[in-house]
């Protein structure tokens, strides 16, 4: 999330009462979460073990627990006990969330030959290009943007919160929200099923490349890009922070993990599941995914197991 | 779907600027994509690998983008550039999109003794027989028929677009909606789980044969035909175009592939894949289904392998 | 469920035209079906192989369709020809289905500082604790208690029905529902993701314990019940009478069967499917799910076929 101005790094550090090492005269342009930090952005990191990567990533400015860190030249750290407080503290400030007054928000925005149907949600900050259809009790949550000839079938839900928690397990409640300030962009020509979801970016944003069509009941968890044209079957999870290339064929109720990429024009055959990069152009099949034609080979070798073991074991 | 009237070929030729050639004379019943098409039905063809599909099919009616084709006797073709886009003209003429002026359409029929819960979505031509329960939140869209004693779960989407594209990848979008013009059909004393989402035909229907009970997030693609009594366990997908007969029992996340057919009193157990149509009566397993005894010895089998490696490797 | 005060046995039997034998004097403190049945509580068998099991079930009343067992001491049996329909009678005697009036229902209670947004359905009986978020197009249906601090984002559906059927295969209809009068427990701090279905207890609680964490489309079937500080990612299934401990962790599309345990702290890899119980603290994976390092091992062991393969053939 970018700031609506950038902001100097003396008032964020007063408002989450921060100790500043570093560079103290900066601005701050925004906050991202560690896979999504561009330059001139805030980050937090509560662990040890994250340290190092925080301090080196794209972030100029580091909201940390801890004093006994070397700072990178030019960069700022801002030191707290409780770095992911902190962040809750920002984002609060900067997009606290606001309860509806309406079905339809007064700053909702949609162009010439857009039809939204009875039941239809409309949050802050949406905007909605032309000639498209919100079929009947879709959802469109906050900061969500769609483009033009946009199909989004009965009970959609667009822009809920990432899946996302900051994990201690020696508290009461282990798994702590890390509140969401992100936003779903979805371009043009895009349709998306009956009872798709699609959740919004952490920090960043979620984006469905123009052309892409999503049967029913399709998953698209945050911070995850599809490319254009791409046609996804009914029931795909796709998770978290991952990036499908343009052109993708994910058949019936294929599962993809998060932060992996799927190369362009790949096909994944019904039921698989992707744990880990597929190169494009490929047809893929099982789990772990792999070369149709070899995984195919491989469930007539398992037929073959008897025939084999009566020679070996009967001489 | 069937015109309101037949229409003289004539008119429709006028309607779409297509050259007529074959039975100039005959009258039009409807329009139907080549999976579903009957006599007297108009289909659209623009590839050359299907024209004698379609020339030989029981379609009277054919829109097709060339002049260099034998017309079978008594038969009419219609040529245009783009097949395709008279097929929408066609559609949209008859079966124009009407955005929803109210959340239960004013030509909603429902029978005695039928409770509509709130914020339920009724389009038009919609109608509902007697002592169902329509729960919270539902979308029923337009053309969607519903007999006695149907309970349908809150969320549940019955009458979405089918997922049915004409695709050329030599344009910036590469699949463009084939525009669903038909219907579905639930029959008597079939209950529907929340969440579940029906697709509408693409241009005939999709069926829910009587006393068919569905859990939970059930997806059923456009134009399937779901026989009487079936039982589908939750987070089920079947796809288009597929027969389900009578009595069939699919467990958990099983997924189904299109245009296949499943035997009376088949069971599918959870998380089994159908690509291929399978005989009924019989007990299925895994990916690709198989007849499940044999398929769970497979696994038994699988845990032999290193027993045999053994006894191979180390003589 | 429990009546609201203790009713007379006789009562009962005169409500379902039953003959009583046993212990006529008794009073009746509720109604459960055979898995959560209670001391004082009424059950109903109409199977002979299941006669003895409810007879000697903790409950008191047993409403059956023979004279002809023995009565365990203290016990009373209700004769009835229908026993099934002598079940749906008490139920909608005292549980009748309402028709909602009203969007969100005259007596639901929410905390202070809780957040209902727009189109959300509230049936009756519903209680909503303190600083809850409530999200667009939520299904509350009856009888759901939630706790506070509960997030529920848009679309999902609490407090469906169970799928949960009398079947009898000799009769036009083959099933027929068992008419839900349980209910759903949300503990504090849960989270449940867009689309999340989550079904009432037939008689008795489905529970979701506190700091349990869902994502989008997860289903939980009747009568389940859910530890606390679980973490369950999209399009998990888990269906009813089954016993998830405290601080399981289910990845992406895993599947559950009914009424079996998985141990605390279990992992369950993506995609994997759980047929039958699961000891704590290990990590599972694959169909059915095993001990996951061994399972890995069988997928290399697989493609070891080959070589194997060519080693006995070849000599």
């Amino acid at each position: 999330m970018k700031f609506p101005a950038p902001v100097s790094v003396q008032w964020i550090g007063d408002l989450i009462h921060a100790e500043i090492a570093g560079n103290t005269a900066a601005s701050v342009s925004g906050i991202n979460e560690i896979h999504k930090v561009e330059k001139g952005d805030l980050v937090f990191v509560d662990h040890p073990k994250y340290y190092e990567t925080c301090l080196n990533s794209e972030a100029d400015f580091i909201i940390i627990n801890t004093k006994d860190v070397s700072i990178p030249d030019g960069k700022t750290i801002l030191v707290v006990d409780e770095p992911f407080e902190a962040y809750l503290t920002i984002v609060n400030h900067f997009r606290p969330f606001v309860p509806a007054a309406q079905t339809i928000s007064s700053d909702a925005v949609a162009g010439e030959g857009t039809v939204i149907m009875p039941n239809v949600f409309i949050g802050p900050a949406v905007t909605i290009g032309k000639n498209c259809v919100i079929h009947p009790n879709v959802s469109l949550l906050g900061y969500t943007s769609i483009g033009d000839n946009v199909v989004i079938q009965a009970g959609a839900v667009i822009g809920s919160d990432a899946f996302y928690y900051n994990t201690k397990k020696n508290r009461p409640v282990w798994y702590k929200r890390m509140q969401s300030c992100g936003s779903v962009v979805i371009e043009n020509d895009v349709e998306i099923g009956a009872g798709c979801t699609i959740d919004r970016g952490v920090t960043a944003e979620t984006r469905i490349g123009a052309g892409t069509k999503m049967d029913n009941m399709v998953h698209i968890g945050h911070d995850t890009t599809v490319g254009k044209n791409c046609l996804f079957a009914a029931q795909v999870g796709i998770a978290g922070g991952t990036i499908i290339e343009d052109g993708v064929t994910l058949w019936g109720q294929v599962g993809v993990s998060k932060t992996l990429t799927i190369g362009a024009n790949a096909v994944v055959l019904a039921q698989s599941g992707v744990p880990s990069s597929l190169a494009g152009g490929k047809t893929y099949f099982g789990y772990p995914a792999e070369d149709a034609s070899l995984k195919r080979r491989e469930l007539v070798w398992i037929k073959r197991i008897p025939e084999l073991w009566k020679k070996v074991m009967e001489g």
